[in-house]
């Protein structure tokens, strides 16, 4: 278990409220309101006011382990979130999983249409990577650092991690996948940004290869852990409380966790997943690891 | 004019194709033949054996012109030339151009279906990344060059570059434009992107401060010629000659050049362009800038 698992509920509370507040603010700043014929207003449509933040925070949590440098930590969370919302709007096209409600608003490309929705999604994609390499007027983030963070992003969002990951997804509709395949496929498609968003933070201070490693198994485990409690409330809960439509891998029978191992296995696997998260943080000598593990928990907790 | 327009026409020709010759192997390479589910087959499909790799040997050039690391330059060729592949694959989507022959083949979506050709120009996007910000064993690019790469990428991509572009494209159709509106359309459509590709090569090495501003210079006039030749070409050529439908501009009903101000007009006007470009170049004080210009009249003076 994490060393700060005692720390107030509270505390912790008021660290994601400030955290998430100014995490608003930064994304409000960098997504242009400007940007021509009503692609700023499809971009902010996408990425303000709405989703968990779970990877900002994850980026914010990682950085205050390795006692790393703030503002870099806040770019690099804004990154890590255009990319994960660019891809929800793709995702969410007609030719994907055509859906209409995400966030529990109407998704870009109903409420703009598709072609300004995909355009949307790809300058989002690339403002990921302009919010990394900022002018040395607006920013004193060290250029080996920009690339840094840039090598981190582009790996898991691109063939490799989560665009793979939604490839194999696609072509598994109608499949029977075994535990193995069906884990390959999730760690691509969800895990990989949600461990980048942990070596990101991580990337922005400074730790041992061998705290680093633990890290990066922290964010592996947590990463599957997010993406079993996916499927698990994909039957158990309903749009309403999702914010999203409820019920659909069902549908569209894909496979998932809970269709593979079963409800009460998949479970017990969130939970072994959250032990070997907790287990891994204990394991990289670092000592501020208490947003880490109460992220962890609340991963597998969430009820949305 | 450039200083070097007396270079030999066939010495020309054999550094580009030499230079074609090693950004084709070096994208052979960077383009992975093994991402999931087809996904691999269909970004190879999207980018290799195909396009006048304009964009890589402005980079070349550009590089030449400031004697920089040819390595770099190799990376931000291929880069550029990932970027513009993937916006012909969702640009040629049915949500947007609904575009069935580019390059002589059947489209990317044609090909493999709406999702995976959407897919396959998203992990392109992120691959240009990932070969800007090579892993030190595989590179000795210092990572301030990587992070600049990143940067001038980024930016003429996005919403001020040619994601803007485009979404200004889409919202013209049927609409009446003035010259100086239309120049700001191409600017970002696809003037921003050749420009990027010309200041890439030169961050590639040493340049002054106004060598860079005339190379900019240089880029632009270019980068805005290109579009009306393209203009020119939609009208004047057929579809076999240009491997893409022929008059497609003009049957959707979108304004370009030769609409707005006339077939002779367009023409006095690339040819005014040029003089700009070479005149950029012959300020800038760079003494090695003969294959920018004949790129210059390269992009004027194409039949397709």
């Amino acid at each position: 278990m994490g060393r700060f698992l005692s720390v107030d509920a509270g505390i912790f509370e008021q660290w994601m409220q400030r955290s998430l507040a100014a995490c608003e603010l930064a994304l409000d700043r960098f997504v242009p309101s400007d940007a021509p014929a009503g692609l700023g207003e499809a971009m902010r449509y996408a990425v303000l006011d709405g989703g968990k933040r779970l990877r900002p925070l994850l980026v914010m949590a990682a950085n205050d382990a390795v006692r790393g440098d703030a503002e870099a930590a806040m770019r690099a969370a804004c990154a890590v979130e255009l990319i994960h919302a660019y891809s929800l709007v793709h995702d969410d096209m007609p030719c994907m999983d055509d859906d209409v409600l995400r966030r529990g608003k109407p998704t870009a490309h109903v409420k703009f249409g598709e072609a300004r929705a995909m355009l949307a999604g790809d300058a989002m994609q690339a403002l990921a990577f302009e919010v990394l390499t900022p002018d040395a007027a607006d920013s004193a983030m060290p250029p080996a650092l920009q690339a840094r963070l840039c090598s981190l992003l582009a790996r898991s969002a691109g063939h490799a991690g989560m665009a793979g990951g939604q490839a194999i997804d696609l072509a598994s509709v109608g499949q029977q996948l075994d535990e193995c395949t069906l884990r390959d496929m999730h760690r691509r498609k969800t895990g990989v940004l949600l461990q980048a968003s942990v070596m990101m933070g991580a990337a922005c201070g400074q730790a041992s290869v061998q705290a680093l490693t633990h890290l990066s198994e922290f964010g592996a485990a947590l990463g599957l852990a997010f993406q079993v409690v996916d499927d698990i409330l994909d039957v158990t809960q309903d749009s309403a409380v999702l914010g999203k439509t409820a019920g659909k891998d069902q549908d569209a029978n894909k496979p998932t966790y809970v269709s593979v191992l079963g409800l009460e296995p998949a479970r017990a696997l969130a939970q072994e997943l959250r032990d070997q998260a907790h287990k891994a943080l204990a394991a990289s000598g670092l000592t501020h690891t208490a947003w880490l593990s109460l992220l962890a928990d609340m991963v597998v907790e969430r009820q949305n």
